[in-house]
């Protein structure tokens, strides 16, 4: 009997196109997790074992039809549930009826659905995928909160109940929730995947991110979402082949990370810290200690400036007409969009460019900068997702960045190691987080 | 004798490097008509006969060492003053000093100096590159505007008192006064030429443009000026390899243009209107009429969001310390960029990429947009430097943009023909130029 939970996605496709797995056998596998954890993590808002397991049977006939199959034949996926899906309803975790537009399916699923994926489920997430939580528990202790806003798609991946699964990320979305249920969550570079069909908070900081239990799962999820979209004007063509293979390969030299010793590091619980710390002194060839540039109290500022003042373009008519149905951070930050002034955004949107060019020249020394994913593990509460404030800055530059389940913190909850990379490189970022993966596990 | 006035600036940069021609000869009969026409036209804030000629000599001794020399040796060139220059004070058009920050040569004045042109003056500039006219009057009748910001630059060349120059456009401020002057003003794709070491009055806008008596030449001075630079952020890798020569070439088939009817085809005056219907049917295999795109006039609005926002951010100190000094319309851009909401900036900014994706599909089926470069001649009066009505939306939309001296107006005053191009494709929007031109004087 294979053991599907020890392999990875890679070889489960594998087997599936070598007819030593089907599809509607490791689908099944998913449901048994599910109806074993769901009940206690509410991590679905629509699952339909039926569904599922007809489209697993349909993947299954297809492959017997020896026509050519995608490198994700059969493997099942969940979806936060901000991305349209044509067969499942689209909530975008509030009870405002929206129009029909997630009614259709994202251009990131119909590449899912070439690539022979199954759209496994939606997963909850944080209201307009901004802060207001949703019910999902933390795997590893359901008082806490798994994190936000990808709340589902973080829970559901670490509970075995989903091999691989879509988030977005416009502050901290990806990488606190990978932090705080002990998965891998990788957001690429802006740009690189279309947000077409998906919620839009943020046209500047919106990305679309994903989650696995290892670097190379990530890593094969993401060749297939790269492409550029004319739907999306943010896309760029960035060429996603070779990406599973220089994963796999890693970096060629021995590599130099940064660490920033910001202002948060005081925030970070103390267990967290040593955690860290002792990470950090377990690489002490590669890892140099920095303070954080100053500028990044700027783009704290500015992230939210952006933020706030998108959200409220982009919800300010619900804001309106159902105010009451809107929770209490979404409506202060509508509020706090409405007040902004146009200089204060322009200065906001100028200094993108120019602190990533600052940013770029550190990359040309370094590989990668490091920092925990999030400021300890996950708060035992289950009223907010936590905080992103270990992740903002690398929302606001478009950096790509991923969090690796390397450490424990206080009551032996998974924290996160966050590595960022340079822009436009993820071929050798993934490479580098795949390394450090590795040398971290030995 | 060689009548330098006939040459294209080509031919003049190949005479002085077969002495032919020295430069020191060459800037001489720029010094004549300088000495002729410049008491009536005021085109030049700073001009020093003595320093030009040393130069001028300076290049015919490096010539005759037998070193390499660049592309434009020994040309003089005639710089809005607006770019920072070490040699020549810098005014930006006001009489408020400003600190020591133009004091430095500009990315651009380097690459002239590096491709062996001379810098041969600063040329006036309406006050901050914005409206407030400077002194500098029409070539063609001294009552009337030579348009602007880029006056003394569009006027020294239109009076042969310098073979090219260089000028900037944020709103219209090239195609407009080349237009008004009766010569070529192009300015290429948003993000081709730095804009580091120049006044900054709207990172999104501002461009880099230039004038010259035919495309020819104004393709030359492109070809060394188009250069990513890490100082300015916008700056993308461009090649200008082959810009000249592609130029010469032209288009390989018949091209097909698209002229808008816009809202403002009505204001234009009535000669110009019949000069360019009469060029439009010269031309009627090649040009169809169409209205121009409903999203025009959220354009004109955008620009005008992030043109005040910018202006108030740039130059919010000088209103604040030196409000008396200030024109009367800058001083009311910056009270309305003091009162534009981030809301409004936000969608202004978002419009910029979305309204290009539906523009290039027009580029698709033509290989360029038509329309006149200016609403009529230049308007007779020096308070004004006219309207960028025709201008705005390509300044927004980053295209690049030329206007050709095809036309006489009213009084028989020069009207251009504005030729627009797709974006990052200015090697075959210079030849369609250059077919362009060359067909219309047939």
């Amino acid at each position: 009997m294979i053991d599907i939970f020890s392999l990875k996605v890679e070889e489960i496709a594998l087997k599936i196109k070598n007819v030593q797995l089907t599809s509607v056998e490791v689908c099944e596998k998913y449901i048994e997790k599910i109806n074993k954890f769901e009940k206690d993590l509410k991590a679905w808002v629509y699952f339909d074992e039926k569904l599922l397991l007809e489209k697993a049977a349909e993947a299954d006939e297809y492959r017997q039809s020896g026509k050519p199959i995608g490198p994700l034949h059969g493997i099942p996926i969940a979806i936060k549930d901000i991305v349209g899906t044509v067969d499942m309803p689209t909530e975008c975790g509030t009870v405002i009826k929206k129009e029909k537009s997630f009614s259709q399916n994202a251009e990131i699923i119909d590449l899912l659905l070439a690539a022979g994926a199954i759209v496994m489920g939606k997963t909850a997430t944080a209201e307009f995928a901004y802060l207001g939580p949703p019910k999902t528990t933390n795997p590893h202790d359901h008082s806490r909160t798994p994190g936000g806003s990808s709340s589902g798609s973080a829970a559901a991946v670490a509970s075995f109940m989903a091999p691989l699964s879509i988030g977005s990320q416009t502050g901290g979305s990806v990488i606190r929730p990978a932090s705080y249920c002990g998965v891998v969550g990788y957001k690429p570079t802006y740009g690189l995947i279309s947000r077409n069909g998906v919620l839009k908070t943020s046209e500047k900081l919106d990305h679309i991110g994903m989650f696995g239990k290892t670097v190379e799962d990530v890593a094969l999820l993401a060749k297939v979402l790269i492409k550029k979209d004319k739907f999306d004007s943010a896309t760029v063509d960035y060429s996603a082949d070779g990406l599973l293979e220089e994963t796999k390969k890693g970096p060629l030299f021995e590599p130099k990370f940064i660490f920033y010793k910001t202002d948060y590091w005081k925030n970070v619980e103390k267990k967290s810290r040593e955690a860290f710390e002792y990470f950090v002194k377990s690489f002490k060839n590669n890892i140099e200690i920095f303070d954080a540039p100053s500028y990044f109290k700027d783009i704290h500022k500015y992230h939210q400036i952006i933020y706030e003042t998108d959200l409220a373009n982009n919800f300010g008519l619900y804001y309106k007409k159902y105010k009451k149905e809107l929770s209490k951070p979404m409506q202060d930050a509508i509020v706090n969009g409405n007040n902004h002034s146009a200089k204060d955004y322009a200065k906001a949107i100028d200094f993108m460019k120019t602190s990533y060019e600052f940013h770029e020249e550190v990359f040309k020394e370094y590989h990668g900068v490091l920092s925990p994913s999030s400021p300890g593990v996950a708060p035992k509460s289950l009223k907010s997702t936590g905080s992103a404030e270990f992740n903002r800055v690398w929302s606001y530059l478009g950096t790509p960045c991923i969090s690796l389940p390397l450490l424990k913190g206080e009551s032996e909850m998974p924290l996160g190691v966050q590595l960022i990379g340079a822009k436009f490189n993820d071929h050798k970022f993934l490479g580098l987080a795949n390394w450090l993966e590795k040398k971290a596990n030995n």
